[in-house]
């Protein structure tokens, strides 16, 4: 990842050389290294398309944090905390062309289109993010949102090593649907987390995302247990409640067993992925992917 | 080009119809679909290239203005004029993202590689722009500056036709000198009509560059004649000068013979193309490509 701004301004190095220092957990740049050892495919290449998936994910944050006007990320600067808007944008869009770059290494073009059309999946789904708020309470928008938000990526993850494997035709679609379902258990937690971590690991305050007026899992499964809760009503509404409101909602969620049931959809998701995951062939990795499963289950932060 | 939205957000292809109906000469998609029916490349390869060259250039176009504050181009607002700085990077991530898919279309992985590496080319000369104000009085520095912003686009144009030639081997290299040459001759030209064009038709007030602190070839060329203007030095220096102090810079550009110069070395650099031209088929489309390289030098918008 840190060759690929060889020969260009030392200053895009010194970008990326912050957002990767920053750390994160490297989750999907795993799941494709392991698909790609499970399925035989060849290793430089899929080292390659690793690479080109964490950059693809890097670059989308780098936009995000930017509109978000979020100043911190895993308890560092976000690098629009630092730059201007202009050099955020430009170097976001520096890291996609990096990470475009990677991905024609991998010398398939059904890669390249796939990588594409992963890219088009995930912007459009923060376009429908910004647009159409009516939806965000329901369960099906939810899924979609998160599909596009982080599924996609991870589908990405365990297909494209799938393309570049000789197996391919007897694994890809099992590939898919491991990718699929732990991608979206992935998100399901990160959005549990959000109400329950602690504000040092998560490095966002508790229920941001509520805060910020997005409405994930939890929220969902109370309002179908309370669905006439006046503070939650306001926020569907796009208004602004106020701290001790929103903390009472917050309470209110926590209690009523939404937690219990959005981490077990969060588990019918990896139940479906594990099932998949059988299909394929019997190796080291496939007992490593299994475990990084589980992990996307119990992890804290 | 107006396909690519399809199954996507209707405000991103609303977004995309208005940036296409905005006009624009749409020289480079012309060059690539000339350069194709010459070198005999497969039509509907070329077709997806030329849309996937148009969009690329799109999509920096959309990007650029955001960081510009720009709220005209080419005579009518620019997004993010009407949507919020947010709305409008997305819209440029996703017009990225369809500019690949066109691409990776022509089922060329080498295509592909160049595609990406000349997106980060225009964004790291953009960088440099930024960053690197001192150098930018000088000929190389500018030279280098207008390959990244307009000459690389119009490489692609050219070579990546030659890629999906069937004559591949004993085109490559004339296709991308003459890309080369009358890619920089466009951005010369450009520069000129920056200082000499009306108002009116360029849409932007009379020398904007150097309003803004860019020094382009006139100004290059007249500092050579006149090292020592007081208010050129300012400008150098990052200061502001008053309407008045830049009004008589401009002036003083235009009497001095520097706008004839400029346009003489956009024409050794278009005559260079055109020498490239004459070892490639002779066609139709290629008395069609010298007739373009002749209009580039000629133009007035």
């Amino acid at each position: 990842m840190r060759d690929v701004t060889n020969g260009h301004h030392p200053d895009l190095g010194a970008a990326l050389e912050h957002l990767l220092s920053s750390g994160g957990k490297r989750v999907r740049p795993a799941v494709a290294l392991l698909s790609g050892a499970m399925l035989g495919a060849e290793v430089e290449k899929t080292i390659s398309l690793a690479a080109s998936i964490e950059l693809l994910h890097t670059a989308t944050l780098v936009h995000d944090d930017l509109i978000d006007g979020a100043f911190l990320r895993r308890g560092i600067p976000t690098l629009n905390a630092q730059w201007t808007p202009g050099a955020t944008v430009l170097t976001g869009d520096f890291i996609f062309a990096c990470a475009a770059k990677l991905a024609a290494k991998t010398d398939s073009v059904e890669l390249m289109y796939l990588f594409a059309e992963t890219l088009a999946t995930i912007v459009n789904g923060e376009i429908i993010q910004m647009f159409q708020r009516e939806d965000a309470g329901f369960y099906e928008a939810y899924l979609e949102r998160i599909y596009a938000k982080t599924g996609s990526l991870f589908v990405l993850a365990t297909t494209a090593p799938a393309i570049l494997s000789p197996i391919r035709d007897t694994t890809y679609e099992a590939s898919k649907r491991f990718g699929y379902g732990i991608g979206m258990a992935f998100q399901i937690i990160d959005d549990v987390l959000d109400f329950t971590g602690e504000q040092s690991s998560v490095g966002k305050p508790v229920a941001n995302d509520l805060r910020q007026g997005l409405i994930t899992l939890p929220t969902i499964y109370y309002r179908e247990i309370n669905p006439d809760d006046p503070n939650l009503d306001q926020i569907l509404c796009g208004k602004n409640i106020n701290n001790q409101e929103l903390n009472q909602l917050v309470s209110e969620i926590l209690e009523s067993g939404a937690i219990e049931k959005a981490t077990n959809k969060a588990q019918e998701f990896v139940d479906d992925a594990l099932d998949a995951l059988n299909e394929l062939p019997p190796t080291p990795e496939r007992q490593a992917l299994e475990n990084l499963s589980m992990y996307i289950i119990d992890r804290h932060l």
